[in-house]
Formats: structure tokens, sequence, C-alpha cells
């Protein structure tokens, strides 16, 4: 066995370059080379266990990974591709915010859609993503669909995983933050956004003095149309929530499929003042010991608002408070303290609790919920007439966890993964016992966790991924904004062990999903012509031979190919002050033949995909002469790809 | 020695753990986790050489890397940091992109820096960034300052590597395009950016069939104020040059300090019009076998701007051509055939020029040029009277290097690395013998290539990075917009070998330069109150204590702190209409503890590094309540670090 150990491994050294035998220490023989091995531990510095953890992650060239994370890019309001276990980041999507590598927000098509999420008719050019929920079939991934919450704005993202790219913006003045966005039902039926920070509904203005009276949060289920890929506004509704600051969400699986569980940490009804003679919100909103988790039965309200229950506020369907009340619609459970993460278990059985000042994980049972609900064995009421059951009559249990406790993940064997932020550690534990088994640091001040298919029915195990928000010490400096710091947890040895650290290079990630990599099935190149956020083939769609300036009663119409190494037109002459309608057309359909399109001093950058048509509108105001070319490097003569817009005077 | 091999690895498979000894083959004893490893080999689908890629790459939790990367991001507007030779992205530095996770283009700090960048009134929110350029001292990377060409919009943006912060963009409206841009003199006494698509200076109009007589490039020498850390525009110049379509250039060092070189592609004058009965420019400038290296004496061309030989031309000393021409400024050597890559050799002695339809890098002498120019030993003169050298008087010889070979890089030992885009590969040539000694394969169209230090008079060898176009099948698929391709050779082994591949998740980098990562000493946070690109105390910082909210003549003023966990004040109440000027200071002093700071509706995004001020400027024009949080998960509590922008009716 030694023998063929060091065949292999004096193979492996020949293979590298590296001295075999003869080379380091030629009077070793075959055995040289494993000290030439150890050397390169010695000289990089690496530990037995960093070259385990090496191999581990280590992905060849040309190899795919085997799990490809979505995460939320935070403030840059973009979404993350990585892919595991090389935690290489393979994409950033963007969503809310202008990108212009993708040309994303600067031709006609894709402005179109960031204009779908204006807010009280601004432009927003930026975003706070915070949670992406994959489309779910029979409540496992399906890899069609992604969908993310923007909370600065109270707006969700429609992203088609055919071909990685934002389709569409929905958004409702019913309410101004948002949280617990996107979480979806277990056959994407619905996309969840709750409200956060409370306002009065449909943004309309009330002193917050009047808090309690005129404030409240809501919770918006955007139906989702699998067979269109968009949301159909006209048939999502609301439901009005009390002023409670909802926090996170999920939904319910399997035997609590029906069911949406949010949480809050605002029963106190703080809402600053700090100036005014009011404690901060940190402690306004961390007095009491107890706040409500929100049990909330969609599928019963979905039927209310078919029979007409609802009132219509800033055009959205809302189902009241009361109503929702006396209907069975939401039910309260006490929970601890200041809690932050909600998370059902794969069997749809446990409702996992962390409460952020609590040392515990409170572990609800939804049988015993439900059998309370539906015997109608209430402890009491809230101030606006919700029923609030018995806690202890809820819970099946409590797991001691440690310091700071936020959110929680599963694998398919029996055990949860939860958060530590203030012990900047995973604890592992047994949902059987609700024991700790394991603990692993992580580095520094953990999040959001993420485990593979870890929101599904059947998780995968196998990895974790530890969010960070703080990295000091991880990394290179790179000045005062640090990158934030994933780590890498294995799952596959019988000790939690940190495999890898990744630096986040842009972007504050709040939440991510891990999803098998041979679900996703994106397609390479675009049908000739296609108009990728209509998905059709384009009006103004430009074929070879057809390339032509026409002048029309709007204005100068530009129909432009692109092809290695060229546009035709390449000299394209307009009048000062006409509108131009450029239409163009990439007549490629070899896969990575991307174009790139800019015009100077426009601000025209387009990119184009294998197939791909956009339209940019402009007006020449100015006379002169503007370079055009390729921005992207297609070709050998990708230089010599360009042209004037010749602006007469 | 196999003994001390197996339980070296023995220990490894433990602190792993992985099964060892007992664990998987009880009965083979000692040598059973021999195999454990093999079996991960096996599992991962590592070979010998991935085994030792892996350990030549993996860098562990908590360790620095050894080199950083600083990359154009192409079209996305950004540099990318990269640490080597884990190959991890450690930072996206916005530089002419908003960018929202930074706060980039947010504050009125940074919009005030972008919009040193507008071109012909139009604001401008992206750019096509090229080549980087680390600032030099005495021809070696000194870790202060970075500096980077857009070539869409002919600007140039200075990046302090203190903060790694955009502090300055500049841009002359003499050039409507860049591509030779940036690289700097050998003490960074110039930044220079060459024009790439030639337009009539000064922005005028011209129709392009007027191509030879009023179209013309210019090369604009941007002086660098090391103490202020900024460009002095007033202290800038510019030469006229011939409309030959000017590409990459470089400085000379050493002997050839004092001097520039730029090579061009267009003598044939070409200017497009595939549909006015022109060939295109792809072909259009490519008939002819020469065109002309420019050879630039700076330093005489600074003596005679200096001694008032110039006309100003959109604000810009301009040397004219026909001075330049005269007065021994500009030079011309025929340079085969669609020449792309000029790069200067460690000693300053060799000027190494690729033509992308030669499979031939020729290598020119600086001292038979120079002696060539001293004894005025003209072969003749170009059109514009630009005097012109013999070719083979000025070449120290040719090397045969392959397909669509483009640029060149060095290390210590007297090798150069030219890359191949037709062929996909780098090809290793001795610098002596002007012999290839080795080629990699690369994956795939290559473009640009970096060495470790290698810009300098002292390259490090070690590492080079293959910056390539295509990744078709190296990495998942991501839809029609694949990642570029990073890849990692080793230039540490006898032969060159391809050890990682990196993908790029946004932007399509060109050019990079790799810097010792101990040269870069970034600090960790900024003085109490400070404007970061003013590099003072801002006017309006704000310290605790003194928060207040102060109507004045131009407005409501507020002055506000960021602490964790909380905004004081939290409530801020203005009246429908009113300008506001909103300050806003952290005072956290502690490393990582960064604020955002969001308000909804506004599109008002900050992000405040540790002491860091800033404002923002905003009319609440809308009466209504908007919550304003901070987007930073800054600490257990930072949910609550929340408050209201309440606008009264």
């Amino acid at each position: 066995m030694g023998t063929r150990t060091i065949s292999v491994l004096c193979a492996s050294a020949a293979a590298a370059g590296l001295a075999c035998g003869g080379g380091k220490s030629p009077s070793t023989g075959g055995a040289g080379q494993a000290a030439t091995l150890t050397d390169l531990m010695k000289t990089r510095g690496l530990s037995e266990a960093d070259v385990s953890a090496a191999l581990k992650t280590y992905t060849p060239s040309g190899k795919p990974d085997e799990y490809l994370l979505f995460g939320s890019g935070g403030h840059s309001g973009h979404v993350v591709v990585v892919g595991l276990p090389s935690m290489r980041l393979l994409k950033y999507i963007a969503v809310f915010t202008p990108e212009p590598w993708q040309g994303y927000g600067f031709d006609d098509q894709t402005k179109a859609v960031l204009a779908q999420g204006n807010r009280k008719g601004k432009e927003l050019t930026w975003a706070d993503t915070h949670h992406p929920a994959l489309s779910e079939t029979n409540g496992d991934y399906d890899g069609q669909f992604l969908f993310i919450g923007d909370k600065a704005n109270a707006r969700v993202a429609v992203i088609d995983l055919a071909d990685f790219t934002t389709k569409q913006i929905v958004t409702t003045d019913l309410i101004n933050s948002d949280h617990g966005a996107a979480f979806v039902t277990p056959n994407t039926e619905y996309v969840i956004e709750t409200s956060q920070y409370a306002t009065p509904l449909g943004g309309e203005f009330a002193d917050p003095r009047e808090y309690k009276e005129k404030y409240r949060g809501a919770a918006v289920f955007w139906k989702f149309d699998r067979e269109k890929g968009r949301i159909d506004k006209d048939a999502s509704w609301a439901i009005e929530l009390p002023p409670y600051v909802q926090d996170l969400s999920d939904a319910g699986k399997l035997v609590s499929d029906g069911y949406a569980f949010f949480n809050s940490i605002n029963t106190e009804l703080s809402w600053g003042g700090n100036a005014e003679g009011n404690p901060p919100m940190e402690s306004g909103m961390s007095q009491n010991d107890m706040d409500y988790l929100h049990v909330v039965n969609w599928k019963k309200a979905e039927e209310l608002v078919k029979a007409g229950k609802f009132d219509t506020i800033a055009g959205m369907k809302v189902l009241r408070l009361t109503t929702a009340a006396q209907e069975g619609v939401l039910t309260f459970v006490p929970e601890p303290k200041s809690p932050h993460g909600v998370d059902i278990t794969p069997d749809g059985e446990d409702i996992v609790v962390s409460g952020k000042l609590d040392t515990h994980g409170t572990v609800y049972s939804f049988s015993k919920i439900k059998a309370l609900i539906d015997q109608k064995q209430y402890a009491g009421k809230d101030p606006y007439g919700v029923p609030i059951l018995d806690y202890k009559a809820s819970i099946r249990g409590q797991v001691e966890l440690g310091l700071g406790p936020l959110h929680t993940q599963f694998d398919g064997n029996g055990f949860a993964y939860t958060s530590l932020f203030l012990e900047t550690a995973v604890a592992k534990w047994s949902l059987k016992d609700l024991k700790v088994v394991d603990k692993v640091p992580t580095h520094y001040n953990i999040g959001h966790l993420a485990a593979a298919e870890g929101d599904t029915v059947s998780p995968d195990g196998k990895y974790l991924v530890a969010m960070n928000k703080w990295a000091l010490d991880r990394f290179n400096k790179v000045g005062p904004l640090l990158p934030q710091n994933f780590q890498l947890v294995d799952l596959n040895e019988p000790k939690l062990r940190v495999i890898y650290d990744m630096p986040i290079p842009l972007g504050e990630p709040h939440y991510a999903q891990i999803i098998k990599a041979d679900k996703i099935k994106p397609i390479e190149i675009y049908p000739p012509g296609e108009d990728p956020i209509a998905n059709e083939t384009a009006e103004h769609a430009v074929t070879g031979g057809k390339e032509r300036v026409e002048r029309k009663a709007d204005g100068v119409h530009v129909y432009m190919t692109a092809i290695r190494s060229h546009f035709t037109p390449d000299v394209v002459r307009v009048k000062a002050g006409d509108k131009v309608f450029w239409h163009l057309t990439n007549l490629e359909q070899a896969y990575d033949a991307t174009h790139g399109f800019a015009i100077h001093a426009f601000n025209i950058n387009l990119s184009i995909e294998p197939g791909e048509h956009a339209d940019v509108t402009f007006v020449a105001d100015k006379p002169g002469v503007y370079p055009m070319y390729c921005t992207e490097f297609c070709s050998a003569l990708h230089l010599e790809m360009a042209g004037y817009l010749v602006v007469e005077p």
C-alpha cells in the first residue's frame, strides 16, 4: 500500500514538473518526490488539514462545480453566483442596479425592466437585495427561476435561469420596505414579500406619534405565472398586519403546505425618536420578552380574496387585519427574544425560531399549532384582535445553542445548523434530541448560512456556507471597506470543518440558496433576433443584408447588425437634433460570441449575446463625429470592429 | 523517507477527520490513510498534476496572498483586485460606474468625482476601462496609486491605494477615445493617454471623407502631482499625431527613460463606410504590410511646451504635429503587421512589438533607434512630415512565435512571454536568443497576459496570468453571457503549466498589473470626520453630542452620526419641498465597522467606513414617511438601526 502511494505521488510530481526521485534528493530514489511534496507544504505553509481542504475544494481547469450558490448582493443590488466546492464566483447577475458589462439598464429593453421598479415616480439605481428564492416544484428547487427582494424599496425581481437575466421587477405602494422577501410556496404559486419598517399603508402621511393607530405592516403574495415566467400583478394580493416590524418569513411545506410563517420584533411599537425623548429603536424594540410568530393560512386568505373580501389600497387587493384575525387567516404565537430567523424543517413539521438576545432556538410544532387553531384554543388576543396561542402548548422544545443565534439550515440526516452571530460560530444540533452535537468557529460575525438544497423537502447535506459579515484579518488589506467572507464548511466529515475562505469582492450578501448544479440548464445562445426581455423575436430584429438607415416620421431608424468583425452600417449619418432609434442584432450563433456596442459621449453601451437584438433610443443633439465600436474582445481584429456616428450640423 | 511521508499523510488524514489506519481499511494498518487520500483524488477526479496545482494555489483561512493583481473591468467600468496564487477576487474598485455597495456615485463627494468625467455636458454612467498602471518610482511599482483609462470616452482615473478609492477623473475634449492609457513614466511624472479612433481635435465636426486632412490622433501627457495625489490638469499637455489609430503604448525605462512608444494600425487611413462603398475597417485597416511604431521623446516635448511652442485646443496645450516632426519629438519606425502590443524589456533596451496578422514578434533596439535619430539618418518621411527610420536598421531581430501574437511580459530571468490569440496559447521565449523555449495552451482566446511585477525594471517571474476572452466549457453554464477566464500559469517549474482557472464574474478585463502584496499598505480606518475625496476633515463633520437639525437660508441641514446600533437623530422631520443637506459621520474607529445609510424612495444609499463623513443633498418633494436604516449588517441589532424621514405636508 505504501509503495502504491509513493508511486502515485511520484507520478504526481512528474506531471507537475516537480523533481521526482533524482531531482531534489538524488540518493533517496523513488521516495524523493515525497520530500518534494512535503517541501511544497512547507514553502506554502500548509498544514496537513490544509492539504485535505485544498483537495476537497480545488476544481481543475474545465471541470464544473457540483453546486451553484445564488446569493443576494446586499446593497450592490445584484445576485452573486458561486460554484461549490471551488468557491469561485461565476457571475454577478444585475437585478436592480444598472450594470454596464451586461448592458443592463442601457438598452431600451432593460431600461424598461428597471423602470418597473421606480418608486413614487423616482428612478432608483440601486437596491438592498436580501433573500433569494429559487423556484420550487413539490418543495424542491427546480432550477427554473430565481426571485429576490429589495429591502430598501420593497420590490421583488424575477430572474430567469434559462439565461440568467432579470425579466421583471414588481412593487406596490402599499408598503415602503420589506425584509421577508423573497420566499416561495412549495409549487411557486406565490412569491411572498412581507414589509419590514411599518408605514401608513399606501404611502399616506401620518406622524409616527400615531404609529399604533395608523402604521401597518403587510404581507404581499405575488402570484407567479410559471408559463409566462412572470409575476401576475393583477392576481396578487396582500394581508394587512399590525406594525410589529415583520422580519423573516418562510413558507410551510408538506404537512404545513398552505401556511406561511413570519416573525416580528416590535410588539413594543417603538418608532425611534431618540432626539425627541424616546429610546432609539435598538433598545425600544428590545423591551419585551416575547414578540409574535405570525402563522398565516394563505390558502384560506386566497379563498377570501377570491370571494371579494378585500379592500383595494394603492391598486393592491388587501385582506384587512380584522378579517384576517376573525377568519383564522392570522394567528400569533409568542416567540423569544428579539427573534430573527424562522425556518421550516424539511418535513414541514417544525418551525425553528432564533431570538438574537436569547441563547436558545425554539422549535415550534406545526401539528400542535394547527390543532390549537382548529380547536380555537386561544390564550388571548393582541390589541388588534389577532388570536394568540399559548406558547408552551405550541412548542416541541428548545435547544441551547449559544450567543446570538440567527438562522437555521438543515441537512438530510436529521441535523440542523444555526448561525451564532455573537459567538461567531455555527452550531450543529440534532432535530430529534434538540441537543448541540458540534460547533465550528467562523470568521467573523456570521449572519445567514446556507446548506446544499437546504430549504427544500430533501436537503443534500455535504456543504454549508457561513456568510460572515466581517473579514478583519482573513485576506490582504484592501482599504477601510472590507469584503465579506464566505466560509465553506465541510459536512462530509464527522467534525465540522472550514475548508475555504472566500472573499466577496462587491456587495454584502445576506442570504443564499444552494442548488445541485445539474438542475440548472441554461441556454447557450438566443434564437436569431431575440428580445430577451419579451422572450420573442424583436419587432425591429435585423437580418443580414437588410441593414439600413431609414428616416421616418418619429426620427431616424438605424437597422444594424454585428458579426465578427464589423458592424453594418459602420458609418451612420444623422442630423443634429434627430431622434435616433438604434436597432442592433448580433448575427452570431456561436456560443460565447458576444458583441458590445458603444457610442462615445452618448452613454450608449450595449452587450448583445449571440442572436440577441437590442434597441436604444437617444437624441443626437450635438454635431460632431462620435466613434462607435465593439467593447468585447471578440476576434483578433476586434479593435477594427468600429465606425463613426456622424452628426451633421 | 517513505515512512516519513506516510506519517505526514496520516497526520493529515487525522486532522482532516478522514479515516486513518483503522478507519477505511482496518487491516492495512498505518498505510490505510494513503488509500483514503487516494480515494479523495478519485472521488473528486483529481489527477496527480491537479494535486500539485491545488497545493500551489490553495491559501488557507487567514493567510494573505503573495501578490495582488489589479485588472481593468472592461466595460464594467471598475478595477478588479485579485490575490495570487489563490486567484480569489478581493475587491471591485468602482471607478467610472456608480456602484452602490461602495456608495460610489451616491454621496455628494463621489458624485462630484464622477461628474469630473462628464463628456460634452452628458453624464456618463459607465466606462470601458482597459489598461491599469501602478505608480512607479525608479521604474518599480511603489504601491501608492493606480491609474486607469476609459477607451469609450477618453478619460483617466486616479485611484489612491491608501484606501482603494477613486479620487479623480480627468478628460479632455481634445480626443474622443483612447486605448494607450494608462501608462506611466518611470517616476510617475506623467500618465500617458493616447487616442485610438481619430476625430477632429477638440470635438469639431468634419466629415470622415476629410479623414486624412482633418482627423487626428493625440497623446496626452497628464502631469501627476504625487504630493497631492492628483493629476494637475494645468501642467498637462499633448502631442498631435496623424490619424493612424494609435493603439497600445509603453514608456521607456532606464536607457530609454524619457521616451515613450506607441504603435498604430491604420496607415491606410481607412474610416469604414461599408454601406458607402468602402471596405469595413477590419479589412480597410489591414492592407499595408507595415504601420508605424511611434518613438516619442517626451522630455524634449516637455521642454518645447515649457518654451511655449504649443497651440491651445479645447483647453489643452498641444504640441503640433509639424513641430513634433521637425523638432525630433516624433519619429516613426515601420512595424509589421497589424501591430497590437508594444512592450519595453526590463532593461529598457528592447521594444517588443507583435503584429496580430504576423507570426513573429519584432524586437527593436532602442540604442539603434536612438543612434539613427541622433544622426538624423532617416529613410523617408510620412505624408505628415514625420521622419521614418529604416526598419532593418532599427531592429535586433524577430522571433517566430505562432498565430496571432499580441502582448509580451517579462520575468527576471531573461525570458519573455507572448500571448497568442489565434493559437490560444502563451509562448515563452529567450530574449537573448529570440527563440521560443516553451508553449502552454490557454482556454480560450487569450488577450493580454500579466506577469508578477512584469512591467517593472525588475520583474519577479513566479506567476503569469493569462487573460482569456472566451470561457466556453471551462465552468458551469451561466447563460449566453459567459465569464472571462483568468488562468494562472506557474513559472516556478521547468515547464509552463496552468494551475488555476478563475472565472471573472463581472466585467471583461483587458489588462492587469501584478504587484508584490507587501508593497501595498492601506489604511484601516479614516480619521474622525474625514472626507475621503478631499482627504481632510469634512466641512460638515459631526461629532457625538453635536447632532442636530438646523433650518438655514439654503434649506434644512441634518447633522447625524452613526454608531452601533443607532443613528442620531433617528427621526428627522422636514416640510414637503424642503431642500435637505444631509451630513452623516460614522463615529466608529474600529476596523471593518462600516455603516450604510439608506432612505426609501429617494435613491439615497451611502457606505460610510469607520471615521468617514459623507454628505448627500436632495429635495424632500413629497409628503410621506420614509424608512431609513443601516444597510450593513453591523451588529446583532442591525435591523433596529433605523428611523424615519418624516416629510410633513
